[in-house]
């Protein structure tokens, strides 16, 4: 059994990593971090777990609390993991952080897109990308996984084989993405409050959301050339899903099974991702509460420019199944070991 | 392994069905019989099952289709099971059935509320009502297990103690209950479109609506006296999740503490029942997706009347779930095998 | 014209009132009032008003601003009308007080239920409860108006007849209140996120919730007799409405239209009350938007018990609409002025 | 008075229509056609109408029915209206049409996109395309006004006076657009359905929405010079509001301020559209139930893309408050008559 520790436990992503995790054959819990709720018993924050888990949220000493546990996932916001990291404690444990501080290799990137210093960024080049199915052979062997982003899952999953293959100009790259509200986290806000968000929908971070320049870098590793893109995200009155739709130019003429192949091939041994059948096109809620990414995309012959869509639950493959999955391939378990749930629908 | 059919499996609760078993180590689903969509692959008609389940959805004889399992699901409208059963196919199989031909006793009591002739009345008889925590002994021994409605488990569950301490005055019960919209089906209705559903609550059948004689003869049961209720539902915009609040006038002084104590002795043994701690009281989110029914109650002291709050996942407890808790039962499983899964938040 | 003046003019009740007092003909707004965004364009709070409406938010001296209009509305927590008030203000303004301080005749009752002391006992005398279809002709006299609360007026509404004629027994009342969302207000809640509401319903304020001694001292005074009943608030995923189901045991046989006739007659002169069809039930939906209360009820020939079930928007029949309501009475304008508007559907 | 009929008075937009034209002061309903409901008073299909509105729909013949009103709105599915329209119609009545059939010139297109043949080609011409702001004077002579589509007045409002100054590459269009439910109409179906649409979000008409040759219609003329875009539609569970991202590429080098003076004087005269401040997006909620358009957009330095953000009311300035403002328009009312409603939020 690994023995695990989750930073941020008492938010949606550190949530949905208990709820997982409890169905994962390989894993104990050994403690649940939490800022603001240190002392309350964990079925109290979240009532689904009356009579299920039995722990009392933890605070205090990080490094302490890492000789009980081989892994800590740190579901927290951005500063916090550098913060804590360092040599004694990756002697003591390997990490799994959705937050973005490991995410992104140019330091001056970061700094400028999260306005932060990174605090210990001699660990981020060994950091590996946990996007299971572009980095499976690196996530195997690190001992600092940088769990995607959320919209960063969705996009880059549709977009890597065609970057990779080149047919698209790669100029060309309009993402717009759509999201439920829990990926605004479980902290309160006036612009989450329930009326303010039902009956609503709004874009956001209008070229500047954070998550655009972990996408170019990415997508950058696969083309090898320098990406830049047009992203924008979208608040709609939903709890769990993401839908991104992509638009690109083709380079060259392609049949829609051209491309099929293309998909096909590239994700030809990746469990969670289903490339849909031809005029069927991901709705979250065919994803919501599992693992899975929906991918599929249709040529529009007028303009030469190809539509692709994707689907995630932005909790799940977008955060803790995720980080689950790397913690899977980081520990040699099946990788799909814990996630094997069907969506639940409706 | 047991070989299962689920007839009626393009239904919610149907599909939940499909979705649970999944889950369960001892269970083989052998066919997955649809009235309206046979020949068509199962995940087509949802698109959360692509890539899991490879079935194509089957019509057809059921006798024929009984020779290869060993128990079928009817999650089917009334009249459809009472229409199937007869000896024969009883040599063959065990059946649970999800709608209401076998729950009632009386034939004339069924016959005034559904508006229907029963096809068998022969085994209303040996048919056991599946409410687990009620019945469990004879549903073991059981042939047909008539699984319980949704909103008269949420009802029973959080009313039997009382009625067979008789600490309740019988004549005093009212119960008001709130659904989400799949308790109402996937067939199409004005009535349950989106923009009729969101942004509105309304109440219906009041005074009439089928579950009552159910919830009243189990009630009557339980406290060995005939128990008339007053039975309210009520259509909610959310897609699972039933609460019920009921309220019933005390006969003489209790403490919280004393009726606590005649809660969790009845429900001692029942893994699935929580009675939540005092002050905290259920909410559908909490259980949602689960098989757990959560109770509490509190005394109003200056009526001297007790307001108990259940809460359910109508697709699970009070369909699907509760279905997969009987078969347990018949078959020796762990009750819980297969329904162990956390709730699903948010 | 009125020149009228909004205390908390940025909650979503004064929101309301702006919206609705725009299409008055005989108001003038001359300023809006907001503790917590003193010096901001109104707009920018709600960028609805957006070319709309160009006051920028004032704060400071109540007495200075009250000599600028002829009424002021308090749309403000608890405590804030009664520090207010004085001799000197009313010579100044009417004022209708959308808050509690005003609504409770027993000062007693008033501490123990708000748990605050009040701070002009010596005005509670005079002010009028402003549940116009009861007090109208106090109404038109008052200088201090107090709003009646949301739920209460959907509960007093639907059972006043009742008591009054006295057609029940008055000890059996219970009423089961469900509510939109936008009633727990604009002040930021963990308990009111997006996806803590959403998927989700809870009953609150069980035994306890403070509308309670305000509907009982109505109905009270409709029966002229001591009158307790049971009331339990729900929160449901929406924005607007309350459905209020009222169950009372009948004393005696009455057919549905002897009790029709109690209705009827009762609201004869009353332009936003309407009793429905038989066999037409109120659902929130079509009085959203609309300061009507839509009434009807059932009789449980197997109980004798009397199912009553209302709607009205809460934001409008429930909070800014019948503080316009009683405005118009104050000043002698028709009574429906500004409120004409047809529901909003979907 | 102007009297006008409404045929396709039982769906939402025709609904729409009969909620804001009962708040203006220069109309008579005197009819309200419906194919579904002949002989169902209208206050029993919609029963916000109880007590507001009498009448019956009525059914059978329009020739007939055209003699005793001035105008009719047609709010009917593609073919219907250039069934009933001819020479005789028209000298009895105007006719706004809020199908698609007069909407496009190029009777190909129609037929290609429609896949119907068109009844009354002979008509085309003359039918003006009733987008007021950019084609009010047509709209004051016409006798035919093609009112537009939901997604086609969030759109070609959004880009018209880009398109018209020629600041963008003409080929680089995208619009993302994404709509609630009621857009669907109210006729029933599994994809509208409550849990269908309830925590889900899907594009829809990918490449094909046949609100594409609208658009480029009309942009088209803008520009004076062939235009065709991406259009791609997505449904979000919510009943009202449009929401369309448009993205361009910039031909040179713009500020904000540039393309703000582009947009501000194009729209100097409008009425119902707002330009909004800098740094400040359009949400659906802000136009909800009104007749506005909110306009704002960015420019994303990195790629020299332009993003525009704009939000309708989809049954308002989308459907029903386009066809009032038309109507203004046709008898020399004031554009905005009925019209003035601020927008109903939350």
């Amino acid at each position: 059994m690994v023995k695990v520790g989750i930073v941020g436990s008492t938010g949606y992503a550190g949530e949905e990593l208990v709820r997982l995790l409890l169905n994962h054959k390989e894993v104990d819990i050994k403690w649940l971090y939490s800022q603001s709720y240190v002392g309350e018993e964990y079925s109290r924050v979240f009532g689904s777990y009356f009579k299920i888990v039995d722990d009392t949220c933890v605070g205090g000493d990080i490094e302490e609390l890492s000789r009980e546990v081989d892994l800590i996932f740190t579901a927290t916001p951005q500063g916090y993991c550098s913060g804590i990291v360092n040599e004694e404690l990756l002697k003591q444990v390997k990490i799994v952080d959705l937050s973005a501080d490991f995410r992104i290799k140019d330091i001056d990137v970061y700094k400028e897109w999260y306005k932060l210093e990174h605090k210990s960024p001699e660990f981020i080049k060994e950091a590996v990308y946990g996007l299971c199915e572009i980095n499976r052979d690196d996530i195997r062997e690190a001992r600092i996984v940088a769990n995607p982003g959320c919209y960063t899952t969705a996009s880059i999953l549709a977009l890597y084989p065609l970057v990779k293959e080149k047919i698209i100009d790669l100029k060309s790259i309009v993402i717009d993405a759509k999201s439920g509200t829990s990926g605004a986290g479980r902290g309160t806000s006036l612009a989450n409050m329930f009326c303010e968000v039902n009956e609503n929908i709004k874009a956001y971070g209008i070229t500047n959301h954070r998550h655009t320049p972990e996408i170019e870098e990415q997508l950058t590793y696969g083309a090898n050339e320098k990406i830049i893109i047009n992203f924008t995200p979208h608040l709609i009155p939903m709890n769990r899903g993401i839908l991104a739709t992509s638009y690109v130019n083709l380079k060259g003429k392609f049949s829609y099974d051209d491309i099929k192949k293309i998909y096909v091939d590239f994700y030809k041994d990746d469990y969670f991702v289903r490339i849909l059948d031809e005029g069927i096109y991901p709705e979250t809620k065919w994803v919501k509460g599992s693992n899975y990414v929906d991918i599929n995309f249709k040529i529009d012959e007028r303009t030469n420019r190809l539509v692709v869509i994707s689907a995630i639950d932005n909790l799940v493959k977008g955060a803790a199944g995720q980080a689950i999955q790397n913690m899977n391939l980081m520990y040699g378990f099946d990788e799909a070991e814990g996630l094997k749930l069907a969506p639940v629908f409706p």
